[in-house]
């Protein structure tokens, strides 16, 4: 599949040329194709891979990637301020918006401080040296697979010292939301030591008018800072491009701790170019679309429960042992997610192209017939 | 010059047909080349750009550009450590090597560090947030432009809590080197709570007897952290990699303060590709040296005095006023420098391709002719 999609683009021949390597046949074979290899579901990429404008402009920009990159990334910063409505001043850029998580972690970090989050939740805001100087507040979902927005409130009201809240809306790895008007409300009572780190990566999924982004907040509250990627619908997960909306003066703290000149030239301009290309969001979300309908159908034949997900991936039970699942899996040349405790009985999976998620579920009918599911 | 350097790799016409824009002027219309455009002094860069077989890298690694790095992160890892006759475990790689730097300073942040650098020297080390927690001594350089080791030490020696030691070897931006038995002998005697930080970004371009690597030390010494690049030598310093090799405890606490996933899918790939090109850094160091020549032809038949380099830049007087001079130069078309205080009658000026180098100096000349330097 991905080797008929970037043969699509129609580029192969000439990156053949390009490359020098000969043939276009010589070039795929040096080319990690899904279809011929495992099937990569684990990680939440986009498989659609480069848009085929982005691919152009990596290309173009070759010729200057031996530079350090300053005019793309002013270009950059300008255009997601225009896209998001906020001042140039309100945009960090980091290496991937884990960057930016990372970065708000350290910025806040203080002797007696507090990290509130889910339970579960994505990882990375754990994941860097300072944190084991924060008191970490993991607060269970709700029965909703919300975030429990009362208990971290509640939580959170009992300290005076700095107070970071971590909420991914919608929320990974459970693939659900939580009602924006909830986050809303905390957002506009919460006091300044207060901070919330808003991870929206797969705001661009959702289809729910109780969502909405938390970018509203930025000019009227310097505690609100916004993350965003370019790693899921612009399919661009191994450029590490990413970043934050904050107030300017939030930001400015921010950008004092983030790696000077983190954003590599060739990132930069493959998101420029994903910016421009009116298209992508659009093909991004049908193949998504489908593949999730693919597999919610395999599931519910299955009888295997699901959250309904806002995103590129959903949780789903595996009727037992996520190790061995998951090693079957492998075993199966298919790649599915890691450990979410306490989710254990419930597997990660995400959503390759249609074609893909079609090979996935002939491995789980397999599955079903071994009686492994 | 970049143009017709560009040209040479045989790339142009099939990167033309590769991104479907058509002919190659349309292409190199799109493309900043030097010779048309400014004549760019100012970085530090290497205007040979990156090799043929990293842009074939880069090119190949499209397809693979939207997954989280993983197969080629331990690749370079495996390579570099191949490299430098150290364990796997040693490497940490970095967003450019300023990220190395930068997370050494926040890795040792406490509330009573002291941060001893030269002066002038390298200004990343002091460009993060944490080190308003760092008091800073900076240490003039001596005589012969190299690190006052006896007063560093003597500074350092003083105090019993962390002292972050950073030691840019050959200096920027001076170009000048610090005699490696001096650094050796401070490094044998030091208490573990003195950490040195050895950055040879410019390695690769010394040529001295008394100049060699601090890598030596760090099976033995946890407490020495030598950071390199691939931005110098290796022309990628668009594509930001960099790392630092320390004793695998010491790497495994930097690793943690680390932007996770923080190197660029095609940045490994260039990366690979440029250590395996056997020829890549003899023609650096060719081109390099026969853009010095031309430099320092000009500057003793001017008379203005320079610092004899190591590096692939050089220091020199400007007879006047810099920010004037840098401002003379940008309306002729040349970017050159930063002010690097206290050398303020001095410019930094890094060297391009000799042909480059010839164009500049014809502005000089003119600038004598005019009275200006």
């Amino acid at each position: 599949m991905r080797r008929r999609a970037f043969l699509q683009t129609g580029m192969a021949a000439g990156i053949a040329g390009a490359t020098g390597l000969g043939s276009t046949p010589s070039h795929i074979r040096t080319t990690p194709i899904t279809a011929e290899g495992p099937l990569r579901l684990s990680s939440n990429e986009n498989a659609l891979g480069l848009s085929p404008a982005a691919r152009r402009a990596v290309i173009d920009g070759i010729p200057e990637a031996n530079r350090y990159p300053g005019a793309k990334r002013r270009e950059l910063v300008a255009a997601l301020a225009a896209k998001h409505g906020v001042a140039r001043e309100s945009i960090v850029l980091g290496c991937g918006s884990t960057e930016v998580l990372q970065v708000m972690v350290q910025a806040s970090a203080t002797r007696r401080c507090a990290l509130v989050t889910a339970n579960p939740t994505f990882e990375d805001v754990f994941d860097y040296g300072i944190p084991e100087t924060y008191r970490v507040e993991r607060v269970p979902l709700d029965a909703n697979m919300a975030h429990d927005i009362d208990r971290m409130r509640d939580l959170a009201a009992l300290s005076w010292d700095p107070v970071l809240v971590y909420i991914c809306n919608p929320n990974n790895p459970t693939g659900t939301l939580t009602a924006c008007s909830d986050v809303d409300s905390w957002i506009e009572d919460a006091p300044a030591n207060i901070r919330f780190m808003i991870d929206e990566a797969y705001f661009e999924y959702v289809d729910d008018d109780g969502y909405w982004s938390a970018i509203k907040w930025i000019e009227q509250r310097p505690n609100v800072v916004v993350a965003r990627t370019f790693s899921k619908i612009y399919g661009m997960a191994g450029m590490r491009l990413g970043y934050g909306i904050a107030h300017p003066d939030t930001a400015a703290h921010i950008r004092r701790f983030m790696c000077q000149v983190n954003a590599n030239e060739l990132a930069l301009r493959a998101a420029l170019a994903s910016l421009e290309d009116g298209g992508l969001v659009g093909r991004s979300l049908d193949a998504n679309t489908r593949a999730k309908q693919v597999v919610y159908s395999c599931l519910e034949e299955l009888d295997l429960e699901y959250l309904p997900t806002q995103t590129n991936f959903v949780m789903h039970r595996i009727n037992g042992d996520l190790r061995t699942y998951r090693e079957r899996m492998r075993e199966h040349d298919v790649w599915v997610g890691r450990p979410f405790p306490p989710m254990l009985s419930y597997n990660r999976l995400s959503f390759g192209l249609p074609e893909e998620m079609e090979r996935f579920t002939e491995v789980l009918r397999e599955f079903r017939t071994k009686g492994w599911v």
